[in-house]
């Protein structure tokens, strides 16, 4: 276990965030996800660079007041945005040049813009823009995102303006071991606040994943808390936290929820499906969460048919809900040196299915 | 003023009631429509009855346990629906057949079968299935019409199950003075719990509205409530108060809201016009609902922008604040015998624009 305190705000690790792309956990208030227990949100540079600009919500007080978040902001580079939903990239040392999937407007996105969007927005902690590449792809390839990533990571610490953000920098090096080593001694010697597993997530298999934390977590130092992007499912963030991984974001429970994807403690529950029209069942038994108190499925999957704005909200706390009672099990149970057998059971229930 | 108590929920009058078609008002909660003062809903017999069925509702134990509504319900009988949104209507003495708007399926609605679906939904208050008839209509049609909904209101009276709900007859009539004194007659004669001026808001100008009114109203019993359906504007409301109005209903501002146009107390804000973009003052300073109190314009302009469903929420609980003060003060001005002058001040203001 551990105290991260970013932004004046301590957050109990392994912790998990919730993705606010915009500027806004999708559905949700902040105060309900700060009364879910969460302390630290994700943004999106890229995002709030094109819209609404972080030049203004600079003028605007920063993102926490603009959006009105009492807890900590954890910023993405852009590098995974530029990489995943940009047109016409192209990516040369000084930085990288695509155009907006809002409008086709062009922007060189280097370094040192990353590091200012983020300043002007302010983040408590900040990304260091990296390379990313998909999968698979060649080792010369990975090498050269790794060098990049790393003479980046340099750049942005040279450029940060303010000591109050900590800094991360984001392992590169795919599924090759010997580059994961390269890009983590390559980030380590920069004496960073944090460090990210990067370039996961992007369609490797499950196993190589874990085979890339179980290869890079340990090199990491000690005391500098260690992040997985975009991870992920319950699976993912036991097998993380198992190999020492302090934080996890990703969109799963808040888009899920606005599918009808609902997690519960015996499975998923797809509360579109038809079974559950006249269930005057709550979600899930156990969950205290303000849709399983108040509401059956029955009223919930009539808010889904009618589209009904107030079901998206009811599922995502509830998807919230279930991330952040996960979280504070899985903290007991390394606390109590019990994880290995919670993950174990945890894992046994949540292959049950009740739909 | 009055009190009017409706399902053991006591609503001050005059008053507004938000629109919860579905058994929902849109993009808010139960408890956020509660905590700005409201006491009694209005949900549609007619969306409910095809989805998800009143019968299921009423397994489920009713409306208000359904959707977690703590106060009064009064639900619409179903004839303005059929009337403005089912195909190939079909109306005699027995009923109305009509297609549903959202599979074609074909139904016969008759006054028994509206008072069997309100009282399965639990309503506090139910209306009588009326005739309802566009504007223009020649006085013929408006006469058949008149002469229908008092039978049919007779034929709801009769067909009540339950002492519970409070019935209320609907005034038909068109624009003619002669006919709407016939129809309160044929409806007062009944001795029903209140009264609806209907046919009203289908097209017609609105000095004509206010003529209507002024000829239906004062033939109501005076302790009856008064209730005048799918009004309005808050001009509207302010004319029917004027002459004796005690409930009123529209979508109005929920649908406005969602639209991003937000009622102030200095006329009509447009929150997606590029002029709040820079914005950080909030959409009202006067007011005191969590929009204006935590957010600037620019940032609710961010959200509309990005269409994220915060938004449409926080402009819902805005717009639904600006109705309950302003019936606040309507209560205040009519206590105080300051009415007409109230009135005429508040008007001024809301014609002022601040956009």
């Amino acid at each position: 276990m551990g105290r991260l305190t970013a932004g004046g705000t301590e957050v109990l690790t392994p912790a998990f965030m919730p993705v606010g792309t915009r500027g806004v956990v999708k559905a949700v208030s902040p105060e309900e996800v700060w009364g879910l227990g969460y302390r630290m949100i994700l943004a999106n540079a890229y995002h709030l660079y094109l819209r609404p600009g972080h030049e203004l919500v600079e003028r605007h007080g920063g993102l926490h007041r603009f959006m009105d978040w009492p807890g900590s902001i954890l910023t993405d580079s852009g590098g995974f945005q530029v990489f995943s939903l940009a047109r016409l990239r192209k990516i040369n040392d000084e930085g990288v040049v695509f155009q907006s999937h809002i409008d086709g407007s062009s922007h060189l996105f280097t370094p040192e813009l990353s590091v200012q969007v983020q300043e002007g927005l302010g983040s408590d902690i900040i990304m260091c823009l990296d390379d990313v590449r998909g999968y698979p792809v060649t080792k010369e390839e990975a090498l050269e995102a790794v060098i990049r990533t790393g003479n980046w990571a340099e750049r942005c610490l040279r450029s940060k303006k303010t000591v109050d953000p900590a800094l991360f920098g984001i392992v590169q090096g795919s599924v090759f071991s010997d580059l994961r080593k390269l890009s983590t001694e390559s980030l380590t010697s920069l004496d960073l606040d944090g460090y990210a597993v990067g370039g996961l997530s992007v369609g490797e298999p499950h196993d190589i994943m874990v085979e890339m934390l179980e290869v890079t977590v340990p090199l990491l130092p000690e005391g500098a808390p260690r992040y997985v992007m975009g991870v992920g499912k319950p699976q993912d963030i036991l097998d993380g936290v198992l190999r020492g991984v302090d934080l996890f974001d990703c969109v799963l429970p808040t888009r899920n929820a606005r599918n009808g994807m609902l997690f519960t403690s015996r499975g998923p529950v797809n509360i579109r499906n038809a079974r559950h029209a006249d269930d005057p069942e709550p979600v899930d038994m156990c969950c205290t969460c303000p849709l399983c108190v108040n509401y059956s499925r029955a009223y919930l999957r009539h808010l889904f048919q009618e589209k009904e704005i107030y079901g998206l909200r009811l599922a995502t706390i509830h998807n919230l809900s279930f991330y952040s009672r996960m979280m504070d099990r899985i903290r007991d149970a390394v606390r109590d040196n019990k994880l290995r057998s919670f993950a174990g059971e945890f894992s046994a229930k949540m292959e049950e299915t009740d739909d």
